[in-house]
C-alpha cells in the first residue's frame, strides 16, 4: 500500500495508522516502534514540535501508558515501562522547563498507584542506551516523534516493526515504504515482513519462539 | 571537576562549557558531541524544549552550521555537513510546522552559497542512520539538545567525546561524570579520556594515527 498512491484517489487519506483506526473508531490510539528489545511508544506523532508540547498532558500520558501496559502484557508480566521526559535530562528537577515536574511525574505517579510497574521521567539522552544495553525497561514512552524515532531507527533500520496499539485487532507493520524503485528486481529484504509477522504473533500471547517468524 | 561540588563554592556556576567560554570571553559557542564516525553540534542545550524552538533563527544556524564548519576544516577537507529539521520529517514541506522551510532552509541555502559542504533540512530519525551506516555525513547540526544527545549516548556511551566549539583555544572532555562512587578502586574505563585526547590532537590538525591517541 502506497501512501502517495492511496491520497491521489482519496485526499483526505492521512496514513494507514489512521485510516485503520478509523474503520475501528477507535481514536485513542499510539504507534509503537518495536524491536526484539524494547517497545517505543509515541504521546504523538505527526505535528509540528511546538504542538507536540501542547500535547503534553496527564490524561494523554495515562492514555499511552495503559495502552503500551495493555500491549506488552500479552508476553511479557508486568512490563516495564520508561516514560521519557519532555525537556533535557528530563528538566532536571524544574530547572529547564516545566513540565516534568507538573505534568510527567504526576501522571507517572498515578500510574505506580494503579499497580503499573511504570518509572521516569527518565533523559531522553540515556534512557535508550540504559534500556538496549542494560536491559532496565520493556518500553519506553516518548513525549514526541523524535524522541523515539531517532535512536530506534539508529539500532533497528532493517528490523523494525510498527505497531498500533489501542485497536481492538492486532495490526503490525513493516517499517519501511513500498520501494517501487526495487519492485521486481528479487533485492528486496524480508527481514522486516517477517519481524512484523513474528511481532504480531506475541501480541496475540504466543511464543515467537514456536514459530519461524523471529 | 564536580559540577555539584563547585556549585557548592560558587552558586552561579552553570557548567565547564560556560566557565571556559567566559575566561575566554566568547559567548558564541557549542556543544558538539563526537566519536570518531560524527561530529554533532547543537543549536541549544541545556534550556527547556519549548525554549529552544524559540531559539531556532537563521542567525543562529549560521553561527552552528561555521563554527562546525570550523573545527572540522582541522581535518576533514570540506566537510559534509547535515541540518536537522526542528520538525518530524523535517515538517514533510511544511505539512508539520513552518520552522524547517522558512528558518532551516534558508540558513542552509545562505550556507551552500558562501560555498559550504551543507544540506539539509534532515528528518532526524534517519539522518543519524545515513550518517553512521552509510557515510553519507559528517558532522549533524542539530536544533535542540535531545536530538543530537539521544542517538549519540545510544551509540557512543563510552567513546563519546565533548567539544566546545568556538572557542580560541581547543577544547575537549569526557562525556561522563567524575564518578566518586568507584574512585581509588581502579576500575574507572580510561577510553572515554583517551578519545578525549585524540580528538583535541586532531582539532589541532595533527593526524591521530600518528600517536598512541586513537
Amino acid at each position: 500500500m502506497n501512501k502517495e498512491a492511496t491520497r491521489a484517489s482519496d485526499p483526505d487519506f492521512i496514513g494507514h495508522t489512521e485510516f485503520i483506526a478509523g474503520l475501528c473508531n477507535t481514536p485513542d490510539i499510539s504507534m509503537m516502534l518495536t524491536t526484539n528489545d524494547i517497545a517505543v511508544s509515541h504521546l504523538s506523532t505527526h505535528v509540528a514540535l511546538k504542538d507536540a508540547i501542547k500535547l503534553v498532558s496527564v490524561e494523554r500520558i495515562t492514555m499511552i501508558i495503559n495502552l503500551t501496559h495493555a500491549a506488552l502484557s500479552a508476553f511479557i508480566e508486568s512490563p516495564r515501562i520508561a516514560v521519557c521526559g519532555v525537556n533535557p535530562h528530563a528538566g532536571e528537577h524544574g530547572l529547564f522547563g516545566e513540565e516534568d515536574e507538573k505534568i510527567v511525574r504526576p501522571a507517572i505517579e498515578a500510574a505506580v498507584r494503579r499497580g503499573l510497574n511504570v518509572t521516569g521521567p527518565h533523559p531522553a539522552d540515556t534512557v535508550f542506551y540504559q534500556a538496549i544495553h542494560n536491559d532496565r525497561h520493556d518500553a519506553i514512552v516518548c513525549m514526541y516523534h523524535d524522541q523515539g524515532h531517532a535512536p530506534m531507527k539508529l539500532i533497528s533500520f532493517e528490523s523494525g516493526v510498527n505497531v498500533t496499539i489501542g485497536l481492538p485487532i492486532i495490526r503490525t507493520s513493516v517499517d519501511h515504504g513500498t520501494a517501487f524503485d526495487i519492485a521486481w528486481q528479487g533485492k528486496a529484504f524480508t527481514s522486516s515482513l517477517e519481524h512484523a509477522l513474528g511481532y504480531a504473533w506475541k501480541l496475540a500471547g504466543k511464543q515467537a519462539k514456536q514459530t519461524t517468524f523471529q
